[in-house]
């Protein structure tokens, strides 16, 4: 007998149908003689309801009452797939964290995971449940109810998969897995069998938004064997693992292409060059909660510099208030902002073994005349800043560039 | 510096503006150097969604995982409450059952309190925090949420209001107190300003549903000083207290007509009288978990007798199934039913110290030619049913008699 951990995102939760069919889906891994812990998110839509009542009577969104509100959509989903799973004839019990006992620190709306005490859910499977816990919550040393970010229960799941050593997490959405590129830009795209956890960090920082990043990184801590699969279609989904030294042989050079439409950018251009500007500039910026993606400052000129950094579209009208700020303090000539634009990534851990990754990818951009404002380069990824309204175009040329297509299935 | 409980009602959270006055409310009786603690109960509506979607997918009222899906709402309240009260200045901390720590049998959709431990209450009211209470629910052994039945949140407060020894317990709620009838019957219903525990039990087991029954119990035997008030208008409300001699040698003989629209009336008729056939035919009601209310035998002729019982109406299917089949079995002649009635009260401590209340009541019933089918009577109460068309009339009559109008206030 082994022990799964299965995740159930909001759209699967999305209304009486199709937890039914959520719970047909678990009772077929428990009929496989297994453990089964499932983690569920709160009805699509319920949580921006809940975040909106918040907000409207005054909230925010990191407080320990907005907390208190927006958990109760998991907890009404792991009741309700409960009775479903009962209703079955499956023995389930629903469990909330302070049953589990997942324990985090007091940072309200994005609180980070210490510890989980596995004994409770232990003695639960011990009794033939099926155990039905309510994600995205942690309790914090005063018992209050903590909340975990966005995609909070991916990280609930990986956590308690941590936690108990199961055999397997199975993160299942509305989508068959991870693909190359985004099908609904790329008709090509295709999921990929396996991505390494490089790659996964990668593709979740940049917009792919299958798996909150935290959870990736959680897994890959603490060895989490995780797959992501599709609820509503059979298939094998993407398995999520290190790569090792046998699959690096064989492995892309790219294994995908990510689009991101999210992101500003702003200059300050004409900055007298002194020792210590750019830590000004950007300490202000995350004094106020804003994180910077990209940044780029030009080599000095007569004493002059530029700077060039990203931001979400969301944040630039923060950041620029801030930067206009700073820029009069530090005797700039004047600041610039463009959130036409877009980030185009490719990732792929196969990047370590083959060169010349970084000039393909900017000749076939070059030839479709498309140009590039800003580049970035990691291990496993190299991002280039865009025109707006070449997002798909770039995204399309690169996929096939780096032969990610259907058609190139190995 | 006084401890004072408060308790909100659904209607009074029902929407953000509401809870704002709720808060003004709140922060009124803190301003008056008090200690405040508040207990909520789900925007109006909620629980009955709540409860809709697990019945929607197969649940029951009386299980685990219900009491976990429709509890969330008064998690919501307790939250918004508290963020109301933070945007006004005011320390404020939500705190559900688990950390109240309510614990309660585990009698699923209608559990009973055991205890409360006052610590953590304390702790957060020292910290000059507003303390704002999740009601209706509470947890058992194992940590699992319990919910304390239908109007469970008034439970909730009455017995915080004991635990910590508090000096006034306020039930704030959408009328301006504890009325002589209902004013949407008898429009010169008044307020009254003090109901004694004895009558307030009566009524409040009679569909005058202004306190649940079982708070105002849990207040008698730990003597908490309740009252009933308006959220939406000042006034001293009602106060629900212990009759002692001074109050009885001015009391009225009756304080107050309910009518209970709610009930229906079966009879068996022609039973061949044997000893123990009550009990045979009562004991399997109570088996299906039915609860009968008045109960009447009549007297043995030529060794046949009849027996009539009222249920409530949505008991009254399932009474019908259980009384024919025990017709069959006792050789009785008939079963009939009559879901056309209407159980009229006058209650009164005052009845103790009066004669003749019953006959003045049978004979202004008369007067109007209203029939009476059945008769109860208690220490405080005297119940007659009698025709569904009559209710109203029988109620206005009946509150004239004994003089309870607003133009017959003392």
């Amino acid at each position: 007998m082994s022990l799964i951990v299965q995740k159930f995102g909001g759209t699967s939760m999305g209304n009486v149908e199709r937890i039914r069919q959520v719970a047909s889906r678990v009772i077929s891994e428990k009929n496989n003689n297994n453990d089964v812990i499932v983690v569920v998110s709160a009805m699509s839509g319920e949580t921006n309801r809940l975040l909106n009542l918040a907000l409207e009577i005054g909230g925010t969104h990191n407080n320990l009452a907005t907390d208190m509100v927006i958990s109760t959509g998991e907890q009404v989903s792991a009741g309700l797939l409960s009775i479903a799973l009962n209703n079955e004839g499956y023995k389930a019990v629903p469990m909330l964290a302070h049953q589990v006992k997942i324990k985090t620190d007091g940072t309200y709306g994005n609180a980070r995971i210490f510890s989980i005490d596995a004994e409770n859910i232990k003695k639960q499977l011990e009794n033939n449940n099926i155990v039905v816990v309510a994600g995205f919550q942690g309790i914090d040393d005063y018992g209050c109810i903590t909340t975990l970010g966005r995609g909070g229960s991916d990280t609930t799941a990986v956590a308690i998969a941590a936690a108990l050593n199961a055999e397997r997490c199975d993160i299942f959405t509305d989508v068959e897995g991870v693909y190359t590129s985004d099908p609904s830009i790329v008709p090509e795209a295709r999921r990929l069998d396996v991505v390494y956890f490089d790659e996964m960090i990668e593709m979740s920082s940049l917009g792919a938004k299958v798996l909150q990043i935290r959870s990736v990184e959680f897994a890959m801590k603490y060895k989490v064997n995780l797959f992501v699969k599709s609820t509503f279609v059979d298939g094998p989904g993407t398995q999520i693992k290190f790569s090792s030294k046998e699959d690096s042989m064989e492995e892309l050079q790219v294994s995908s292409v990510a689009c991101d439409k999210d992101e500003a950018k702003l200059s300050i251009r004409g900055i007298p060059d002194k020792p210590g500007i750019a830590a000004a500039i950007f300490s202000s910026i995350a004094d106020a909660g804003l994180v910077v993606d990209m940044i780029i400052q030009n080599i000095s000129v007569e004493g002059l510099t530029d700077l060039t950094f990203t931001v979400t579209k969301k944040d630039l009208k923060k950041a620029l208030e801030i930067t206009q700020n700073m820029a009069i303090k530090l005797n700039a000539k004047e600041v610039l902002s463009d959130d036409k634009i877009a980030k185009i990534s490719v990732i792929g851990v196969g990047m370590r073994n083959h060169f010349g990754t970084a000039s393909t990818m900017f000749s076939a951009l070059s030839k479709e005349n498309i140009n590039i404002m800003m580049i970035s380069t990691s291990e496993i990824k190299i991002s280039c800043i865009v025109e707006l309204k070449y997002a798909e175009l770039a995204t399309r040329i690169l996929h096939e560039t780096f032969n990610l297509g259907i058609n190139n299935k190995l």
